[in-house]
């Protein structure tokens, strides 16, 4: 294992960075998260554990930065697509997302990203931000179009931050708890079941007896 | 600590099994899941480590076991209020949830069950079944009158499964991310959003443009 010495030259630390979050990386898909130690991503990584330690105070810490895509935060803005069609355009991304459950490497990092948050709680806002904060927000930026444009339900009381979590917290609790399919036809009815649930006047009647 | 003899009688043998519960149960809402170790259950319990093991395969086995309600399983099936009025019952059922997620304990309760199947995934099914099920199943059961009584959505293609899963999936999506407060307003909410989007013929017009 090369000594511990700082790198002397930003591009050599930038290397060891680069090393050690690769090493993470790797080593949560082949092994999962619970087995992640501070030893095996040093080895990995050819550093020493105080390297890690000098820019992490935690393994959680390391992994949120390897799974986050390189310069991921407040900045790194997304846009959902507007063709016009508010119902293609939410199905078009959730199908993408649901695609992206069925590939065991999304569903590592973000198994591990979850265990991660509920084991250091005081992680969940930087995982909330950095991690969920773009897409949260690219969709509430297109529900805001939409209303905008008078096809869903406008005014103050319609909560589109409520309604963003009807289209992914649905998807996240069904993947954490083993609960169903993650499929295309999935996907489609909760944007089906929130688009009818934003369609304007839609929840001023919703008070029905049965 | 006492010796790690088999219980010689049943009663004993339960009192052990008891204890080992309870003192798991102790020890998460102490020191929080990632610090629980089956040597300080075993500690507190006053039983040697093999005699925890005789019983259960690892740590979260047992505290899954510790947090279920005595008996909790498939008998153990719960109805939700039918006064008649949907969405109020409704909202009281998920009030007095909101009210649970505010309380510490159960908090801490929720966060070690949700860690451990995200670190062991073939959990998952047994929490599901036995932690979830009997709500799930309720919740489930309460539209199928509703929509027997011709208040929601009828037919086929209304999938109730994904209905039960918008009211309870943003709210422990949310809870998990610290994304928002888990509040009565909250939850009614939902249950305003949930039963628009279950209005007869709610659906069938969801695929407007903007």
């Amino acid at each position: 294992m090369p000594s511990d010495n700082v790198p002397s030259r930003p591009r050599r630390s930038e290397r060891a960075r680069r090393a050690i979050l690769d090493a993470t990386y790797d080593l949560v898909l082949e092994k999962g998260y619970a087995k992640l130690t501070i030893e095996a991503i040093a080895a990995r990584a050819g550093v020493g554990k105080q390297t890690i330690y000098r820019w992490w105070p935690s393994k959680g810490a390391v992994m949120i930065d390897a799974f986050l895509p390189e310069g991921a935060g407040e900045e790194t803005e997304v846009d959902l697509p507007d063709t016009g069609d508010l119902a293609a355009d939410l199905k078009g991304v959730l199908r993408a997302t649901a695609d992206e459950f069925a590939d065991p490497a999304f569903s590592a990092r973000l198994r591990a990203l979850s265990a991660e948050i509920l084991l250091a709680p005081e992680l969940a806002p930087d995982v909330a931000e950095r991690v969920l904060g773009p897409g949260l927000r690219a969709y509430k930026k297109r529900l805001l179009a939409a209303q905008q444009a008078g096809v869903i339900a406008q005014g103050d009381d319609v909560d589109l931050d409520v309604a963003v979590e009807l289209l992914l917290g649905p998807l996240h609790y069904r993947w954490l708890h083993d609960l169903g399919g993650i499929t295309h036809d999935y996907v489609d009815t909760l944007v089906d079941f929130t688009l009818a649930a934003l369609r304007p006047g839609a929840t001023t009647t919703s008070s029905s007896s049965s």
